[in-house]
């Protein structure tokens, strides 16, 4: 076994320094040194709710890094490789999804990168708030050159999160696009649907949002707790990407979408309940999405590349990992942190 | 002001022989020989449910008839014309959904066919268990040679609905429809999907249906209550029509729905519960409709008589409205009860 350093807990209160393994290197392994990991909300979620005597828990699965060693079949990547790694780190390869490219639907589950399972020896996932990740050749992408490490970090989570339902619902040119919710998947909805060529619009409870929706390339912004403002941006999005991360009722979101519209729902899981009336007037569409697969992904940092799309970040240490979690929790960010692992060498 | 007879209500239990008033024509309606009008579910619940003291009720918004007189304005209708209409008379004409075309979204609702709003006079509509119907030209639409007036009727409420969809959903060849529910909705949407060219499979909770099914040009049925057979027709569906009446877990219905492909629930209104999960894996999306607008209405008209298309009916006297009623709240129809009020002359 290999030996690294990060950022954990078994017990739900802190993170703290620990050691932890990681495998040798399989045929089609690589070894990645963690340059930058985002901080991602199911990060929080997973270190404040997870089972009590359930072992040590390292978060972590939006990064970036270079690839240190490679095991012996793999010929796509070789030692100084900038690679990137999300939220999946393995998949069965043979079902339909992973046949269609969806490996994030995979219908054995895939193998999240931390808290999953891993499918040769049963281990529990580690995730890269640290400094060695050993992934899967096939779930590292080529960061693309000309993408800054620490800001295409939270592309592999955030981003793709909301780049895979754009794309589906074919935002481009001519679609008028909303975005409620303005944090680490808002911000990059807005500038996906920017550069994709929409109409963007953003969503938010304040009116202060506006200069940074502005500055993202957004249109305006509908401040959703003005009932006048939301009465005149009636049925006027054909796609309303909702990244709210809390509960809240979606009445007043759908009420947005246009005729034959879609309100895609990517910030809070869990059940929700809509009145069918909400979708029957207008024939509107409720959907979800949540990470991808690896074809959209390749693209997705292709896309990045091309138009000089990245996070907006604030780098800290990664010694000041819990002061993140603090800061986020307030939804202190604008508008995700990205955690610099050097501080672990 | 005219009069005519029909069968209504004022207690909630039976329908009974009533005596109604029509208005006397204005320039822009045409007064209406029914001779066919469908028993839809809606009436059944405007009867079990409605409010003491709010007068009479007379049910029925799908129908077919003749013209005997129009008014002074109209110039697309003269006596003796075959016509049909359905569940919208009128609506305020000049908001963005009724300029689209979507008269079903009017902004200011549209006046329901019964139980609903004049306009003009503020009284209460009274619907076609009735020998005489007064609308205004606009909602009545020609019925095409060739239709049976019997078998139409049921197009002008469950058909529109279930048209709307289908067709803003893109059905056509090559599209994999799966209809829940072989009720009246569910009937006429396994007929149109086949007649749009698309693979069409019934979704039942009995193989029983099998025979009916493929008689109305389905391909096979899927036992919903077979768990084998759910698993085997897991993302297969590009459309799923889900006319099921009853309220019911959308789960196992949204499972059969492919990538990026849509539930449409029209058969049961209300508040409905989903969970993020079963929309995120998939990218599916959950949609509603209901009535349709005045152009997609008459397209839908002529796509009927160009494919032949109409509802399989029992046709039962008026008078025997009372047994329609009950054998509909058992199921007991294939598919669609029209009363013939020829016996109210």
């Amino acid at each position: 076994m290999r030996t690294t350093v990060g950022w954990g807990t078994d017990d739900a209160a802190q993170l703290r320094r620990v050691h932890l393994e990681r495998r040798d290197l399989r045929p089609d392994d690589v070894a990645v040194r963690v340059d930058y990991c985002g901080v991602c909300h199911t990060d929080l979620h997973a270190v404040h709710d997870r089972p009590e005597d359930s072992g040590l828990l390292v978060p972590g699965h939006e990064f970036t890094g270079v690839v240190t060693e490679v095991g012996s079949a793999v010929t796509q990547f070789a030692a100084g490789d900038p690679v990137a790694v999300g939220n999946i780190v393995d998949s069965c390869g043979v079902c339909v999804m992973c046949e269609a490219g969806q490996e994030n639907f995979c219908r054995e589950f895939p193998t999240l990168t931390y808290g999953g399972t891993d499918r040769h020896d049963g281990s529990t996932t580690a995730g890269a708030y640290s400094r060695e990740y050993v992934v899967r050749d096939r779930f590292a992408y080529r960061l693309p050159a000309g993408l800054d490490p620490a800001a295409a970090a939270p592309l592999l989570c955030a981003g793709i999160t909301v780049w895979e339902p754009l794309r589906s619902l074919g935002v481009g040119p001519g679609t008028r696009v909303a975005v409620a919710g303005l944090g680490g998947l808002g911000h990059l909805a807005v500038k996906f649907a920017v550069a994709l060529g929409a109409e963007t619009t953003v969503v938010s409870r304040s009116a202060g949002k506006a200069g940074d929706a502005r500055r993202l390339g957004a249109e305006g912004v509908v401040v959703s707790t003005d009932p006048e403002q939301l009465a005149a941006a009636r049925d006027r999005f054909d796609v309303v990407v909702d990244t709210i991360s809390a509960p809240h009722d979606l009445g007043p979101y759908l009420g947005l979408v246009a005729v034959d519209g879609t309100l895609t729902q990517l910030g809070h899981l869990g059940p929700v309940t809509v009145q069918t009336m909400d979708l029957l007037v207008g024939r509107k569409k409720l959907s979800s999405a949540g990470s991808g697969g690896r074809p959209a992904t390749a693209a997705m940092l292709d896309f990045c590349a091309e138009h000089g799309v990245t996070a907006d970040v604030e780098v800290l240490p990664s010694a000041r990992v819990n002061e993140a979690f603090d800061r986020l929790r307030r939804n202190d960010v604008r508008y995700r942190f990205v955690l610099d692992l050097s501080d672990l060498s």
